[in-house]
C-alpha cells in the first residue's frame, strides 16, 4: 500500500522534526511518517512469534534499549522495497520479547541521498547530554551517516546523534551533527555502552578491520581510546561491532565472575559464505579491550544470525537479537515476490558466559527470553521414549509454528554406535519436502540441521548443511558425571532457531518449503541401554494475529503524529 | 585382494625390521609387507591426476619430503578397512608431483593395538642422529606412536622416529623410542623443521589446543621451547600442525619479504562442520613463533582439505597437499562401496605469501603445481568470449578429467549488476546432474560452487554450497588498475580443485554424481562493455592407466622386499 504523494507531504509537515533548529529531513513521498506502514502477517512463509516489518526489507537491529517494561527495537529498514537502499530506522516496542507493536518510523534521511545505517541508542538518566533538562527518561540515539552520490558512489560515513524526550518514540537530530566527523567511506555502526561515569562508544573502521573505542562524557564530544585490530576472521569488512559486561556462570548456573565480550560482525567472506559474527572473551577498563586468549568464536553455527545487538538497560544476564538473514541472499527470498516482506529478527536470547570441558571451553550460552508470552497448547509429551519415535501433526495449529524441547541423559557415548541418533523431521506430507536435524551420540557427538529437502528456494548461496560437534554438556570422562543432551527450538514457518548443549550451540536456519511443513517427528535410534530419552511438543501463538484488523492488516500504533507520544509512552508503561 | 595367511606371515619375516635391535613390528595377517597392495583405478569416482590408496582407506598425509629428483608421500592407512583404523604408513613415490608410483607400506605398527599416527621425516644430511655414519641421505621420520586398550579405550600418545638408510624406501624403529615421552591421550603429529643448527618440531596437544614447539640437536633429544595457544578456531582439537618458512611476493612476484606460517588443522567443529585447517604468519627465532596480527585465515574456502603437510626439502616456494576430504562423511563416501578406496589427496600446490588491497589482505596464495605431466589435448579455447558462451562435450576423454582456466579483465564493478556473471557448469546428460560454480562480478564478488544438484550421495553433513568473497585481485578503486579475475580448476571424477583471484582463494570439493560428468558449459553473462573473457579447456591425461597390467590393476613397485632399497632409488633417481 502506498499513500497519495500529497498526503505524505502534509504528514511530513507534521513529523517530530526541529525545523526551527535548521535541523531537517527528507521524507520520501512514499514514506509515511507518523503513522506505522500497515503489514498483513497471514502469508504462509510470515513468522508469527519473531518481529518481521508490516512491509519492504529490513535488516540489521539498531537503538535496542529497554526502558519502563518496555523493549524498543530500530531497524534498518527500507520502506519502499524489497531489498536494502533508501535506509531509515524502523520502530517497534514489546513489554513482553515476543509481542510487537509497530511504530512509526523513528528517524528518516537528514537529507536525500544521506542514509541512517545503523547504530544504537542510550538512555541519558543523568542529563549528560544537556538535551533533558526536565526528565530522566531521555532517549539517545547514536548512529552512522552514510552519504551517497548521485551517481551512486559512496561518500563519507560518518556519526551522528539524535534525541528523543519520549522514551524513544520520535527523535530530533542534534543540530551539532557529526558528533564524529570523518572522511572514510567505511566507518560505521557505533554501539555506545555506560561505563562508570563516561559513555563508551565500539565503531567499525570496516575495511581496516578496527573496532575503535572512543569515550565521551555527554555523546556529542567523543574522544578516541583505542583500536581492537585484525582479530579473528577478516572476511571483507567488519561490521556492527558490540562491547558487553556479561556474567560467569558455573554449571550449576551461579555467577563466578564477569568478563566483556566484544562481538564482530563480518560480511563478506564468512566461512560458510556471505554474512557471521564472531566473538571475543576479556577485559574492560573503560578504554582498551584485552582479550583472556587468541580464539575467536561464533555465534552461531548456521547461517542466519547477522549483526546482533544487546539491548541497552538490561540487569544481568544481557538479552541480543540479530538479524535472521544473510546478505547472501537477503534480497532474494521468496518471502518478497511471495508476500512483500524481507527478513525477520531472531528470538530474544538471555546471555551468559561459562567454561566447560575442555573440548568445549569458553562460549556464551544463549537462552530463549522466557516464551511463556507465545506458549500454546501442549501436543506431546513423551518423558522416557526409549528408541521409539512419536510423531504430531500439528497442521491444525493456527500459527503453524512449534516448540520442542528434546533431553538425554544417562547415554554412555562409549557404547554409542555411529546410529545412535535422535532425530527430528518436519515434513509437508503436501509436497514431500522435510527439514531434518538431529544428534549423533557416537564419534564427534555433532548435531546438525539440513534445509537440503526444501524446494522453495533455489539459489547458489543458500547454503544446506549446518552442524555443530560436542554439543553435549558435562562430560563423559570416567568418574565424571554422565553427559547430558538437551534441545530446545522454535519453528516458525520460515525459521527455526535450535539450542542445543544447554544452549552451548545455537543455529538459526531460513527455511522455504514450497508447502507448510505439517508434521514433525521425532526418533530415536540404536540409543545403548540407560538412555533415557524426553521429548516435549507445543503449539505457539502467534503475536501478529491478535493485532490483525478485520481485513487482516496489522496496523499497529496509528495515533497520529501530534499524539504518538504521549500514546506511545502509554503502551509503554 | 588378501594375501593368503601363510604368505603374509612369511613377507612379514623378510620385511626390513631389525629384530636384531630388539625392535619388532606387528603385521596384520591381511596387509602385505615388502610389495605394494594392488589397486584398479578405473572406477568412475577414481580420480586420474590425484593421488589415492590402492585399496582400502587413507586419510592426512604424512612425512613428506623430495630427495633427489623424488617426491616421498606417506599417508595415513588402514590398507585392511574402508574406514580408519589399523594405522599404518602407506608410501609412493613421484618424480613430477602427479604420476605417483605406489610403494610397500613404509611403517607398520610396532605391536599390536599401537598404531603409527601422523608424523613427517627430515633428511639428515649431516648425520645430526648418528644414524647414518656413511651417507648424506639418511631419512628419519618423527611420527606418533598411539596406544588402545584391549576394550578400545586410548592409551597414551607418545612421539618415536625411526631411520631410513635407502631414501624413505624402508625403515628402522629406533631403539630409544619414544622420542617424547607422554601421558596423554591426545598428544600428536609432529612436524619436523631444520632452522639453523637446529631440529624444530612443532607438535599438537590437541585438546588443549596447543601447538608446543620442541628442539632438538640430534632428533633423539627433544627440549620443549615455547607453546602456541589457544589461537584462532578451536574447534575441538588442534591436529597436524606445520610450521614453514615462505617467501612474501609482491603483485608482480617478486621475493619482497620472508615469514613464517604455523598451520593448525580442526576437528571436530570447524564452521562448515568437520575438519578444517587455519593458518597464521609471523616470525619465528628458532623457540618462540610470533603472530603478525590476531587474525586467523582458512587455507580453503569449502569443506575437503584437511590437515595438509609441506615437503620437506623444497627450496624456495614451499609445497603441499592436503587430504582431500572431512571426517564427518570420510568414511561413507561411495567409493568404498562402489569401488574399494576411499580419499584421495589434493593436487600439490606451490605456495607463498602476498598482501593485497584491504579487502583481501594477507593470504597464503595456491597455484598448482606445474601441470605439464597431466596436459593433454586442448579442447577449446576462447580469447575474447563476450556474453556468450561455450560447451565442450568431453565424453571422449579417457581419464573424464578436465584442465580448464578463465580469465576476466577490463571489467567495471561499478558497471556490474547483479546478473553479471560467469558461470561453470558441468553435467551429465545421461542423468541430468550438474556441478554448477562460477563468478558474480556485482556486489561481494564472490565465485561459488555448488554440488548440490548430484545425487550420488546422501549424508546430512555432506554440505552443497561454498562461496569466498572479493575474488578479484588488484583494485577497482579509481585510478588503479582494473581488477582482474581469474580461475584454474581441475575437475577430475570425484573431485573439483579451484584456485581463485590468481590463487588467492583455493576450494577443494568432492562430488559424487550418479553418472559421469561429461560436458561443461562456460557462459557468460551480462558483463558490461569493455570486459574481456578468455577460456581454454584442456583434457588431462590419467597418471594411472599407464601404470595398470592387461587386467586394469596397478601393481606398484613388486620388487621384493631384499631388492626395495635398490628399485625404490632407482625409481627415484
Amino acid at each position: 500500500m502506498l499513500f497519495p504523494r500529497s498526503l505524505l507531504l502534509s504528514v511530513a509537515a507534521l513529523a517530530g522534526v526541529t525545523a526551527a533548529q535548521g535541523v531537517s529531513t527528507y521524507v520520501n513521498p512514499a514514506v509515511p511518517t507518523g503513522t506505522p506502514l500497515p503489514g498483513n502477517y497471514t502469508g504462509p512463509l510470515r513468522s508469527q512469534v519473531h518481529y518481521s516489518p508490516p512491509t519492504g526489507f529490513m535488516n540489521d537491529p539498531n537503538g535496542m534499549f529497554y526502558l519502563n517494561g518496555v523493549f524498543h527495537l530500530y531497524y534498518q529498514y527500507n520502506p519502499t522495497g524489497l531489498g536494502a537502499g533508501n535506509q531509515h530506522w524502523g520502530h517497534a516496542t514489546s513489554k513482553d520479547g515476543y509481542t510487537w507493536e509497530n511504530q512509526p518510523i523513528a528517524l528518516f534521511p537528514p537529507e536525500e541521498r544521506v542514509y541512517v545505517f545503523s547504530g544504537s541508542a542510550v538512555v541519558d538518566v543523568n542529563n549528560t547530554s544537556g538535551f533533558f533538562p526536565d526528565q530522566d527518561n531521555g532517549v539517545v540515539a547514536v548512529f552512522t551517516l552514510a552519504r551517497y552520490y548521485e551517481d551512486g558512489s559512496s561518500g563519507p560515513q560518518t556519526q551522528a546523534i539524535a534525541y528523543s524526550h519520549d522514551e524513544g518514540y520520535t527523535f530530533q537530530y542534534y543540530d551539532g551533527n557529526p558528533v564524529i566527523n570523518s572522511t572514510s567511506t567505511q566507518f560505521r555502526d557505533p554501539k555506545v555502552i555506560r561505563y562508570g561515569d563516561q559513555w563508551v562508544m565500539v565503531v567499525a573502521y570496516s575495511q581496516e578491520f578496527v573496532v575503535a573505542v572512543y569515550t565521551s562524557p555527554d555523546l556529542k564530544q567523543w574522544t578516541w581510546a583505542s583500536n581492537f585490530t585484525d582479530h579473528g576472521l577478516l572476511g571483507a569488512q567488519y561490521e556492527c561491532p558490540n562491547l558487553v559486561k556479561m556474567p560467569v556462570r558455573d554449571r550449576d548456573g551461579a555467577v563466578v565472575d564477569e568478563k566483556y565480550v566484544i562481538t564482530i560482525s563480518l560480511q563478506p567472506g564468512a566461512p560458510l559464505g556471505g554474512s557471521v559474527t564472531q566473538y571475543f572473551i576479556g577485559d574492560f577498563n573503560g578504554t582498551h579491550f584485552t582479550t583472556l586468549d587468541a580464539a575467536t568464536r561464533l555465534t552461531d553455527f548456521a547461517k542466519d544470525n547477522y549483526a546482533a545487538q544487546f539491548f541497552y538497560g538490561v540487569e544481568g544476564n544481557p538479552i541480543n537479537l540479530g538479524w535472521a538473514s544473510n546478505w547472501q541472499y537477503a534480497g532474494q527470498v521468496p518471502t518478497g515476490n511471495n508476500e512483500g516482506w524481507r527478513s525477520a529478527m531472531t528470538l530474544p536470547r538471555v546471555n551468559y558466559l561459562t567454561k566447560t570441558a575442555p573440548r568445549i571451553g569458553w562460549t556464551i550460552v544463549d537462552e530463549i527470553y522466557d516464551p511463556k508470552p507465545i506458549m500454546g497448547e501442549s501436543l506431546k509429551t513423551a518423558t522416557d521414549m526409549g528408541n521409539g519415535s512419536i510423531t504430531v501433526d500439528y497442521a491444525d495449529v493456527e500459527s503453524n509454528a512449534l516448540y520442542i524441547e528434546a533431553n538425554v541423559t544417562g547415554l554412555d557415548v562409549a557404547k554409542a554406535t555411529t546410529f545412535s541418533t535422535l532425530n527430528l523431521t518436519f515434513t509437508s506430507p503436501a509436497s514431500g519436502e522435510s527439514l531434518r536435524s538431529g544428534f549423533y551420540f557416537g564419534g564427534d557427538n555433532p548435531f546438525f540441521v539440513d534445509r537440503g529437502q526444501l524446494r522453495g528456494f533455489d539459489n547458489v548461496f543458500f547454503t544446506d548443511k549446518f552442524s555443530v560437534a560436542d554439543v553435549y554438556y558435562d562430560s563423559n570422562a570416567p568418574g565424571q558425571k554422565p553427559a547430558s543432551w538437551s534441545m530446545k527450538a522454535v519453528i516458525d514457518r520460515s525459521m527455526y532457531e535450535v539450542f542445543v548443549g544447554g544452549g552451548r550451540h545455537a543455529g538459526t536456519v531460513l527455511l522455504y518449503p514450497t508447502q507448510p511443513l505439517t508434521v514433525v517427528n521425532v526418533a530415536a535410534r540404536d540409543l545403548p541401554a540407560g538412555a533415557r530419552v524426553s521429548v516435549a511438543v507445543w503449539a505457539l501463538e502467534s503475536t501478529w494475529a491478535g493485532q490483525a484488523d478485520e481485513q487482516g492488516t496489522v496496523l499497529g500504533n496509528v495515533t497520529t503524529a501530534t499524539t504518538t507520544t504521549t500514546s506511545g509512552k502509554a503502551m509503554g508503561s
